[in-house]
């Protein structure tokens, strides 16, 4: 059910940003959120937290009290594969598909072996000045550093069988 | 460089292992740690530990001293797409693409809105019998949770550029 | 005809259990099941039968009779493939490719040429502590073990052409 | 290490049945086991099993050692999928997705829910004469009706983590 | 416009199945036809033929005339790929997979160079008992033996073009 | 073994021919063999019949003898996918794949519900001129007709099995 | 707007040659076309030039002023990827892809460098007799042979740059 | 034979242009071809022409006598599909994918039903001044206009067979 | 909700398009734009500039209002992957394809390590005669050069992290 | 021949590198280059240019003069498509993909119809503190802002075409 309304409440909640005529970067700077998790809430791709509704309530003051409600439930992330069309998309593929190697090796030798979460994550679109005075645009991937875990048998709680079966 | 070489020391690796004559379970017990974590040590799917080093060479002798070195890098997690036509893996892939959104949803309910991690992750596969007294395979997944982070700027260490630019 | 309702049903389903306010795991207790499957029988992946049907309505009062009958036919298993978007799905399902031929090649050498059957099959999930008394999810796959026959003449009933054609 | 022998052991494998001038049909005679499976066998697809290894070993004298002793490993099981240009092959996967709905349907009619294994499975090659006196290619599958499990709690003897908390 | 029925029709006829209460099986006795291929004709899957109508619509006299009619058109053959999903298909698609380069060369030594054609064919499901007496599922592929034609000129009727140049 | 020795086989036939200097048309003319047939057996996609082989030898002397016996084996027939990047062979496929329902049709409308068989088939390349004077290709497909079959149980020879169970 | 009326357009275009009760090849007699043309031309996959246009009215009285109209515009051409299905439609399919190179091979020892256009094409469908007495289909491509030019720069007309740039 | 050779008469090629330290189109200017095609032909993409090659080997002393040879037989047209990776290419693709369905229409509306064709083709990269006076690329593809014939019946001269049967 | 819109919006703009009976290269003239660019603002695959757009209605009067202004968004850039199929198309590709890797190491050797930009970028469809008199389609593609940048830490605006730190 | 050489002359640049014993930071330091940049350079994923050459070389001293001139080539960018098995590449590419049309529709709010250049690019890995003193890794994509075009005739200098025909 949850799947099947997605389409139609994204549908609602960009009318009522277009109507409030705010940017995402505004709304981020009235509800202290990141202007691409803003984004994402309003694409159903982020769960809207309890303490958050109200901010974002004000912000967005015609938003409809059953969406709210929907968007505070667990989303299933999903994305059109033919997004990866799109020039801007398809530019910030390219950099990690070519980068990708590179960036790995060197969390390897800063951090060790493990990787950056995509789930303890942050990530903001800035723009800022060049050295040549042009506009450039600032994407930033903030995670959390994730080891691999060592897996010793003494430290998996699920797994005491050999001792149950006694 | 890396990379080049994983294939000839994973022929190494399994053939010091097959001269042992142990089996995955039993260098588990010897290593202290999980059955599945020790095969992919000597596949070169994890890294192996300087605490654990003296355990897997005590538990195999005839590791060369180059390979040990070798596999304490932090290895590039690979595997072969054609592995899934093997009537094993496929069955474990078609329970993980079947149950997969009933197991995301109990997540959701029991846990909130996050993700079982396959990072700070545990997996071992047990031999038990079950009701009707026949062998049964049971293999354990066992990851952290974690919640997807609300991205709050306040707590975006990596973003202060706002007040920079003054 | 039964996949044209697949969909229909399925969200007719939820809303049941939406309505109802419990959870997969409650349910679970209630009708005995494990929660996977309390949730695939919800999604008709499942088959409901004939003993757990008034198990089922006694937990959930407000199924409709005739998705109750719709729910004892084998269903046609599917599963929309851009599901491995969704990041939960996706970290089960990289375990199952970076560790699927280690576990094979375990329940080699435990159990012989065989594998971990997906038909009888249990799956829950579960809700622990770890040893740093943080959240950890356990996903546990439970399945016969099933040997790849030898395919003896003699045991083959289906083939007794040659003594047929005299 | 396995898996890096395959390629080569088929070759002598094959060599080996070349040189006997047999087929797979006068092997499997020879065996007690279907021509299928003998086949199989000599690519690497099936474990050959210690009370067999003599009757192949007669059939074929020729059998290197080492390489008797490998096939009695369990295989990893693959294919190429190019394969599936070659006409035969084509035309067996053609019925099969063709007529795969409805063999579906007639399983689940006359057995439940449930499905043929394709592991406790038996497989032949025929000729026969057709009502019109032309050569006709029997292919016949037969394998054990597996019903999908109702997963019931108590009956999933891995999961005992409830009781196990107190 | 035959193509924008199919899905329609289908649903049409299996509800008329339904409503009879007759299991594919049955239906085939009372027609004298395999019971997958019953099941292909109430799928559009196959042409109903002039002289089997009347057994059909006495097998099942709800069958609406004019979807009669369009049964008696030759389909478009075609299935939904994604039906590879479903256990059961895949059982049978793996079979052939792994197998298929045995069967192949079996073939190839029985016959000659040709192939088992797909469309001079039967296909059947049997319900047996094994010598375990436990039930299994038999699914027979009966076709006609073709040989690759060797590309005589001479026999090549349509080419008469280097006599037609004069 | 077979498919292991194709490419290098290949390689040989053609050197055989390029030594010869002659086309696949005049091998055609002198074998008495479609220009394309004479192309499949030098790059072993059809089997050498015994009473071609001396014919072929006379008209390229060099062929190795046990190229010969090779080549009288029944190939595995196959085609590197990059080969429609050709734009001859590309051509072909875009007529195939945008006039193949009309060529459909036109078959079901003049033989009935059946199709041209690829397996008794012959195919030719020709050089003509067209009304304006200009060099022309024309390819010809010429198979047999093939009628699906009705799948009468009396029919199958293969399934006698309900009479067998008494 | 050209291709969203397609579908729509085919039906009603394939409705009038139904109620026509005529076939494709009677068509294609009464029009001067070849049979696969009309097929085309009913399925939007070719334009109707002004000539035809009467005479194709003069076939099908039925079909519908603004259709016809529609017919005369150039199409955009496309096919469903899964026709490729249709046991008639990949028949063709692996002839191409089986005898491709072979087809390439002979264009260019009889013709050079060059391939067989899809473009100034002709495509027909023909029934005759083999030497054995049975239907047989013969397909026909027929294309004008269109060289690949060597790039002189002083036949390339539109690139005149350097002297511009003076 | 041919295809074999390509990958290492490639590298060949490349070094005698490396080492004679012209760039392509210098090599353009005196040979007369545009600078594309040259590195077509060091590519072995297109054929050297007769006329051409003495102007090659004086544009190229260094060119092995028996790799000229080689170039001048009709090449089997290829590309690395992961060639789409690299940025350039990339962009190419890009602009024909997102302009493709406009191109086609203004070659509709200003030539008639029929394409650009790639055989009869040159293309040419220039550079040049933007208004902005800063580099700018401009890549030429120049191909002749073909119409898509009309098939009528009389017009086919390959198919005759109408009046052949009498 | 901009998405939403695409499909339906350019189904107007184009029926505007059709009844005031301009071709793309007659608005062109009008607008002072290229003829593809015009062809892609009516596809909604471009942003309609302010300056432009009433030199837009000028030339296309019946314009809706509302849709200026929708033309006047960003628009998400896309294509229907089955556009390939196309022949106009598809040539572009397979050029694109076929000598996309030399182009490229021409742009290296005229400009240096850089690409031509798809985004500052013109294109445009001509119609010249070649030299035989013949109609040819011109397509050019002019793009701004921008070379690799070498990533100076000093001209890294972004990244001034090191001494933030202090 | 270039791209022939480039994973031998990674090997061999990384090899120089671990000699080294310097981290991808250190060099960056020495290099004043990102550390991403650096870990490009030695895997031939971007151009060293000649005032950046002895700086690497004074911190890899070992680096073999023939490699430096290797690597001051304009390299064939590219990567090996399994990378995205990685962990680390894969969550990078799961942020893209899932927040991607969010990033899109920020860049337009704040900057137009344009993109972040992946070509004037910057990109680096840093480590910092979260604020609850955990380890974060922050990688950070600085592109320039590039605006689409509007493709107006008058400056698309390449296209003076009408005039010229005069």
């Amino acid at each position: 059910m949850m799947e099947q309304n997605k389409e139609s409440t994204v549908a609602r909640l960009q009318a009522a940003k277009h109507e409030s005529g705010k940017s995402y970067s505004q709304l981020a700077e009235e509800t202290g959120l990141t202007n691409v998790y803003v984004a994402q809430l309003l694409r159903r791709q982020a769960q809207l937290k309890p303490d958050t509704a109200p901010l974002l309530l004000a912000a967005l003051p015609d938003l409809p009290e059953d969406h709210v409600r929907e968007m505070m439930r667990a989303p299933l992330r999903s994305y059109d594969p033919n997004l990866i069309q799109d020039p801007t998309v398809y530019r910030l593929n390219e950099a990690v598909m070519h980068f990708g190697e590179s960036i790995k090796e060197i969390i390897n030798e800063e951090f060790g072996d493990g990787i950056m979460s995509a789930i303890d994550f942050y990530c903001s679109v800035d723009k800022i000045k060049g050295v040549d005075g042009k506009d450039r645009v600032v994407v930033t991937f903030d995670g959390k550093y994730l080891p691999h875990s060592e897996q010793k048998s003494e430290h998996m709680v699920s797994r005491t069988r050999p001792s149950e079966k006694q």
